[in-house]
């Protein structure tokens, strides 16, 4: 069978990887842009521009500025992938999840929220999104005393060590393997979750 | 004896403390600037402005403009209040340290490192200062294995506190005593100290 005469169906594997390539593409560009200018004076147009596409793909992926601009707030997805691990072995995942996400994809889950300051009005939004997807989520798996504080303190090693890798470079941090700063720095993490 | 037949000599006190305020000002307009325009797009009269006083008076304090950038893109002054402790208390002095500076200050001085990407290729001289007068200050200070990796990540650590109480503002730990943060804090970023 021929590729042309391949039948109509599902978006192959390929097709499915360049679509989220491509939302992945606006995501990061809208990100960029709303780290640096204020939300109004953003336009898709400048998105799309920043992303290589066009405007129009912006819009049949997300529907329209706000709902794009809303999606960048959201830490949801983020924090379902960074809290997969069983409440015994959470620090040391959350530490290799954010070292991979840096090693990978040059940012973390978490690192977003240092840019609050720079939103405006809408820095916000992105702190009360933090708050309840990533620290209300962390604290509802935990039980003992105090949660919410110790689910922020667990959560703000996890933020320094994405500074230290990602903004700071700190070489040591990131010529290091990630099992060794796991096993350095994950028990810190899982003291704040199983004291 | 008047207060205007007093003889010429070295400034008052409150003379002195209002030179001090003056050249905090004055820093904190210049760090303000700097974390939101590029270096080439700011003036000594827009440092001036916004901290309410003219700009020969800045020239006056800090030379000129590099010679201010050059002091708002050093960590040494911060780096010795950071450190001054001794090693076997040091975790716990340090955060201490970054809570009370957040407290009274309403930032820290680690956290200006975080606003590295905005300064285009300023940034990297942030960087490079910031590794020079803290993570290397703190690494000599260190003895036994990887000096240099452990001092990234017990920095790492405090960065994240200040992040969580300054930029992520998490309303349990604004809450929270500073000895109470000390005493579940201090104790992993001194682990990374004297394991």
């Amino acid at each position: 069978m021929s590729a042309v005469s391949t039948p109509p169906g599902p978006p192959s594997a390929p097709a499915r990887r360049d679509a989220e390539a491509t939302k992945a593409a606006i995501l990061k560009a809208a990100r960029h842009l709303l780290a640096r200018h204020a939300h109004a004076d953003i336009t898709l147009k400048d998105v799309a521009d920043r992303a290589g596409v066009s405007a129009p793909l912006v819009l049949k992926y997300f529907g329209n500025k706000e709902s794009l601009f809303a999606r960048v707030m959201s830490f949801d997805t983020d924090a379902a992938a960074l809290l997969a691990a069983p409440l015994d072995d959470l620090g040391r995942h959350m530490v290799r999840h954010v070292l991979e996400s840096q090693r990978d994809r040059g940012a973390d889950p978490l690192l977003r929220i240092v840019f609050a300051p720079l939103h405006g009005d809408h820095g916000d939004v992105l702190r009360a999104n933090f708050r309840a997807h990533v620290v209300d989520s962390l604290a509802a798996r935990l039980t003992g005393p105090d949660p919410d504080l110790r689910a922020e303190l667990a959560v703000a090693q996890l933020i320094g060590l994405g500074v230290m890798y990602g903004i700071a470079r700190g070489p040591r941090l990131r010529d290091a393997t990630i099992t060794d700063i796991a096993d350095r720095y994950g028990p810190a993490v899982q003291t704040q979750l199983t004291p």
